[in-house]
């Protein structure tokens, strides 16, 4: 804490920029000096246990041990070169999968807590795998325990927003090819556009028409193509995307088009006339289609940054609409979790925040690899979808520096003079610096059936944090 | 002019920003100062006679009817609205193209004045139309009068580098569907690719095969998808293209990638399936594709403005490589030239300055039109490929408001806070703040049948500013 107390010490004017305690810059502005106000609260929010905490985690030999064991797991992030291999049935690709399995967003739920829109989802997938004929019969056989749950994350899947995964429905399958991470499969489903859609809660019969299209025309158009094509480095395409404007979560308008100019031709070699044409359709009518591959690939990265021992870095970030979970390099499969917050952002017309839910979606994991709200200053135009304005989107990315252990230089920013983007969130950071990651996002309605109502801006619960942290303490006693 | 001559006038230490004679500021310097220098010189260099014709042209009544003419031309270009209507061979579109008639870039030039790679493209196009067998007998040809030259601007075409259009290349259809303009047609080659490419001067076997499959297989593919899709807003596709990373003049990726999403599945639909994939994989392997089309956007929305008396903005910026002309929009055809000058850029590997061609090509239009090099600040990325920084582009953009009359609102900048790009070069202010336009450029080998060297920025001569002025004021006398 510092300040100037009173103009009287100074023999010329003098400004004033404050940190601390309101009382003192209150007294300097009575004396007449301008003050500028600088937010602050002491490291880990002053609260006594985890700043001693903080403390041992930070300070030498245990902070060096630290220090070394996240400068590992970042290396091995940023050595992984996950490639777009294929399209199955999660039924047929994803490991666990099984009848009556159905994956979602987030840390583990049961039925009973779930939020609106995940139980729409779900309710949509028992529909869609022929389950029931109407929703209520599908709400009755979803809480009854006839559908089994599991997080997408226990699968090395990823879904966004409500992110249900049925057996039948198609995956996108990424492949790591080098590294720590070499073999490494992540999945996810394909992305049904915006609006009326089951990962945004809505179940209705064009919901239902359109993920049957996608699995019974697009996948399979889309599978042969990359068979033809071979293996996508999808790494590579979301470079070029930063420097396209997107940030790789909210903004996939550049990188969704150049997966379509990297697949066209092969559609075209490889599929009927008018099954490409309409596959084709499909993917350029929407502009969020390459996100559900940012997120494999930001899952696969971060696979490979996993089990690491010591490592305070995070390697998930996932909400379920209820619960915010996030896991630490060092104790992979663990869950800290904590409420699902507010979303502050832009809403549609006719919605507000009071038909919102809560936070929701796996697809803060590109948060958790650098993109996102992380390279929102390789986005400024994001900021007319989630609000603010292009100097805030410039300083989100310089902010997330703080919080992070180094940068991806193969994701630069030109905005920011080819700066990388920062990678591998440091839970002492986030505690020492009291800033929790900024994440763009989609709002989904509170009610089942509805559809997505708007985008934002949200951060993490504090809870997850603190856990982490208190967590990482124990594991690292145990260890040294 | 101002300045601090030395510290002592002063109590405190004092920090000098200077703005005139480096004596003053030597001066500060000596007396322990430190000097921040601002390059400066007074209104049209501070010729005499060119600053009495600038004070007529900027005071009162002359300057605010220029004012009011200016406005209304700017009005006019903005309530352009050119759409891609269609493909068509030169000889069947372009008003006034004959057989033996060769259109090339910038203001007229006779072929014994004319540059290395204009004279390389015209023997391609001599070979590409038949008339000779190689590049001997057709540079003979060539130089006999046996091909007559034309400008492009003077059939409402436009032509990258060389510029070179003979009468059996298939040409893009603009057509402007709203204001003023209403009916205009301008015209543009479809784009070859970087490297070795008829436009840099290139015609060896390759390159007149490249030219040969685009008219035989890519336009009439192009042309079939164009007819069963319907007009496209070009403009409307620049800008969303300048909030993904393109300037519209040296950057070209997004445009071309949305350009491709617009087109593919009607491409899909109309052309045989080898055709369409063969079409897909040129579109999607040239960065620059969109290239071709922004310049004649530009070309449309310029021509709108002509025609307005009194008016100071430039209408017309082009370049033959020997020669760059301007022409105003009070004087539509008139070209004001000066000596084309050597580009400031980056070099591809083994290729330097020594082996640089002065500057050349139509593609100034899009400067012309508030693009290119005046909307850098979209495009931070392309100073790779044109060299400085992400700052260094902003400036620019910023720079070139003080020359402009306007700004586009329908083409924004979302890093500058979403201002619209500097529009309507105003002669007068090009003099009165000593600052010529910035124009993002290729750089052409020197020697006929090479090709590409290079990119990088460069300036207009000062002499076709000056013409301009002096006309201006001439043709003003007369109408007032």
């Amino acid at each position: 804490m510092t300040g100037v107390s009173a103009r009287s010490l100074l023999a010329g004017p003098v400004e004033v920029v404050h940190v601390g305690l309101d009382m003192v810059a209150s007294a300097a502005e009575a004396g007449g000096a301008p003050v500028t106000r600088v937010d602050f609260l002491p490291p880990a929010g002053g609260d006594p246990d985890r700043l001693a905490l903080l403390d041992q985690l930070l300070a030498p030999p245990l902070g060096s041990a630290i220090d070394a064991a996240n400068a590992r797991a970042l290396a091995r992030l940023l050595a992984s070169r996950p490639h777009l291999v294929g399209v199955g049935l999660a039924r047929d690709v994803i490991p666990g999968m099984t009848d009556g399995l159905f994956l979602h967003a987030g840390p583990p739920i049961e039925w009973a807590r779930m939020c609106g829109p995940l139980r729409g989802a779900i309710v949509g997938g028992v529909l869609l795998e022929g389950l029931a004929t109407d929703a209520i019969e599908a709400e009755r056989l979803a809480s009854s325990g006839a559908v089994t749950f599991s997080p997408c994350h226990h699968h090395q899947a990823v879904g966004p927003m409500a992110g249900v995964v049925t057996p039948s429905m198609p995956v996108w399958i990424l492949e790591d090819q080098d590294g720590a991470g070499k073999g490494n499969r992540t999945f996810c489903t394909l992305n049904e556009g915006l609006g009326t859609v089951l990962r945004y809660g809505a179940y209705s019969g064009d919901v239902l028409a359109r993920l049957r299209f996608m699995a019974t025309d697009l996948a399979p158009v889309i599978a042969n193509a990359l068979s033809a094509h071979g293996p996508i480095d999808v790494r590579l395409m979301m470079a070029q995307a930063l420097q396209m404007g997107d940030e790789g979560h909210n903004r996939n308008r550049a990188a969704t088009s150049l997966l379509l100019r990297e697949l066209a031709a092969a559609i075209v070699r490889t599929a009927e006339r008018e099954r490409a044409a309409r596959a084709i359709e499909f993917i350029t009518g929407n502009d969020h289609f390459f996100l559900n591959l940012s997120m494999p690939l930001a899952k696969c990265m971060l696979l490979a940054a996993e089990g690491e021992p010591l490592s305070s870095l995070v390697t998930v970030m996932a909400r379920n609409g209820t619960d915010f979970g996030i896991q630490l390099s060092s104790m992979p499969g663990r869950w800290f979790t904590g409420p699902a917050q507010m979303v502050r952002g832009l809403y549609f017309p006719g919605y507000s925040a009071a038909h919102a839910n809560p936070d929701i979606g796996d697809s803060a994991i590109t948060e958790t690899c650098g993109i996102g709200g992380f390279a929102m200053a390789a986005a400024p135009a994001i900021v007319q979808f989630v609000g603010g304005d292009a100097a805030d989107a410039i300083a989100t990315t310089r902010r997330m520096r703080r919080i992070t252990a180094g940068s991806n230089d193969a994701w630069t920013i030109p905005a920011l003079g080819f700066a990388g983007t920062p990678t591998g969130i440091d839970v002492r950071k986030v505690e020492e610096c009291n800033l929790l990651p900024t994440i763009n996002t989609g709002i989904a309605h509170k009610t089942a059936g509805i559809g997505q109502v708007g985008a934002g801006l949200v951060n993490p619960p504090w809870e997850s944090f603190h856990a982490a942290l208190v967590a990482l303490a124990a594991n690292a006693r145990e260890r040294i």
